[in-house]
């Protein structure tokens, strides 16, 4: 696997019952992968000499992120390396403008244009209307590289294509809410997919995930699984595919972005599901036959643990014997990386039958580790402080 | 993590959930755990100054295997490592005699006696009845270590003793079944049961494991988790127990043999309690609050995959694609171990409402691992081979 963050992380805890070792691409000796996994090669996806030596006996090489030049991608396959997804594949995730242009033909996608000048933005907001959605073509995630206009900002538009990043301009779309449909396929062509899901996002950044999506009607989650698998067999995916959506308000599933590698959107099914996307990653880009997908609780939330604007005093490690005490059955997933303001350091999952109780769980859990805090008017010793108890079922 | 077997390595599957990342001891550099393991040291348990150079800044140390010196283990707690379990209670899992004697207050035991020489035997079996089962006091395994006397064995018997071996006789319990209570104890003193399991023996080595046990009246399974939970505070027990157990004909339960490590009887746990056995090891270990041991399923089935008398030629690799084809909701685990006759190479887990049905899924899936053949009359493709098909939730 190219890149060692937390999905490679998550795949080797996966590949390892499959009897596998992940050998990773790590940038830096401390990546949440390069902590955990035996096979650790030392090097950046951007050079091409450390990819050639990284990929030599590799059965496949994959990817946790979409940041690897198209030009060292097929210098691999020319090579003879067997590369999941395909470097043609995987430009429809790298390239939001080829995406866009790609999927008007098989699905819904907001109004788009490519923006070569200021003047590009002024003509699409008065053509489309306020706000205009800019975004950067490449590079941009969890809501970086992403600009919501609320009228002509030239000088804003020509200081990024002066800094030489392409652009396009996107309609705002009017919408419910965000859902995820997450899909694998593998070369032979088999194919699986998961319940739809809602995703949760503030500030621009995926916060929870909902599984199943509530209150999501069966024809329209047939139709978003539907959707996502037509993508993934008409771009020829292999590996995981995570189809990000907006419900517009109308009610039609509108393509945002997406992603062909494990997503945030498909870590509740590390306990929620049959077989975990991480699981079924390794599955599909070894060309196994896929895993069963059903879900294992009805109501499954994961809930990211972002780093807070003030990292609390208490250790994580402090922070973790009090939500073991209080929660003993919501699931942790550390991922090895010091705390920042909003970055991921892991995520929590909370399953049972009341969606809204198990979101209440994961959303105090995910907020205990990030800020050290319960919140106000909620006594985490209510029923949980650590006793000298006896469990037994 | 003294020790790199299958135990290591489904301890680090679950350590990197935590944050961890597991140190192991391994022997050899193919040990399973090693295989997958970012921090490897090489050296036998048996060697004191390699556990020292181990032990320098580990949290707490425990183990994969019984076979540590004491002497060793207490020069580790001299120099102030962090030993879980502590020496003094773990010497009732290294030495069978030690354990009878001590047990012999808390539980029912079978009648037993230490063998000085070869008349001690035939004494004891003149008294309690033939056949006599005569122990390796020590370090037997898997049914090694173990032999089924019918009448007196002298020869047998100055053999093994000339050669070093300590030995015990004890009476064959007439017995309906084996059972297995696993629990575990954190130093604070916390302590948690999962469901009592009955395991299912062939040669005197555990194939299946059925979680819960089938039929076991509630009030012999609470009887046999408060047995194992007194038998762990009583001694001492810092992190897993198993405690293996005879349901004698007349219904009583009757201690066999204690382990104190992550046990062959709880693999069923990693997909089939909301806290798997190698997690709660690891949470017990570094003195967490332990996990939720409540069952995600009605009938979970653990069954191990042994190498076959003759391997297969069909590989390893081969046979998981059929395995995958055939029952997609089956979960695999591989060791990375070489296949011989009866070495646990590996294990699966089916899980369900049914039972009896879960069971045949989970003996046909490690049948056909080991052996690369599907029962006579049973047809691996009814309803089942490869095909171009989509899964949908």
């Amino acid at each position: 696997m190219i890149g060692a963050g937390q999905l490679a992380r998550m795949t080797h805890q996966a590949a390892i019952a499959l009897g596998q070792s992940l050998r990773v691409l790590a940038e830096r000796p401390d990546d949440p992968a390069a902590l955990v996994c035996a096979d650790v090669r030392a090097g950046a996806a951007t050079d091409l000499a450390a990819l050639r030596e990284f990929a030599r006996g590799c059965a496949a090489v994959t990817f946790d992120h979409e940041q690897v030049p198209q030009e060292n991608l097929r210098a691999l396959v020319d090579a003879g390396v067997t590369v999941h997804p395909h470097p043609d594949a995987l430009l429809h995730a790298q390239d939001k403008l080829v995406m866009r242009r790609r999927l008007e033909a098989l699905a819904t996608v907001p109004r788009f244009a490519e923006i070569r000048e200021a003047g590009d933005v002024d003509r699409f907001g008065a053509e489309h209307g306020w706000p205009v959605v800019l975004k950067a073509v490449r590079g941009g995630y969890d809501g970086r590289g992403v600009w919501m206009l609320d009228g002509p900002a030239p000088a804003q538009v020509d200081e990024l294509l002066a800094a030489g990043t392409p652009l396009m301009a996107e309609e705002s779309v009017p919408m419910r809410r965000e859902l995820a449909a997450l899909v694998a396929r593998s070369p032979y062509g088999q194919a699986a997919a998961w319940p739809v899901v809602e995703t949760v996002q503030e500030d621009g950044q995926c916060v929870q995930v909902l599984a199943p999506a509530p209150g999501l009607p069966e024809d329209v989650a047939v139709e978003a699984q539907e959707l996502a698998l037509r993508i993934a067999s008409e771009l020829g995916v292999t590996g995981l595919l995570a189809v990000e959506l907006f419900e517009r308000t109308d009610g039609v599933l509108v393509v945002n972005e997406l992603a062909m590698r494990p997503h945030n959107s498909g870590h509740w099914t590390i306990e929620g599901s049959r077989t975990s996307q991480f699981e079924q990653h390794v599955r599909a880009v070894l060309d196994y036959p896929l895993g069963a997908t059903a879900p294992t609780a009805p109501a499954v939330v994961m809930a990211n643990v972002l780093g807070a604007v003030q990292p609390p005093a208490m250790s994580v490690d402090e922070r973790l014997h009090h939500l073991f005490a209080r929660f003993p059955d919501v699931k942790v997933h550390l991922y090895g990386k010091a705390e920042r303001p909003a970055r991921k350091v892991g995520h929590v999952t909370a399953l049972g039958t009341d969606m809204a109780e198990v979101r209440r769980r994961a959303g105090l859990a995910a907020a205990w580790l990030s800020t050290a805090e319960w919140p106000d008017g909620w006594s985490p010793h209510a029923g949980g402080a650590i006793e000298r108890e006896v469990q037994r079922v």
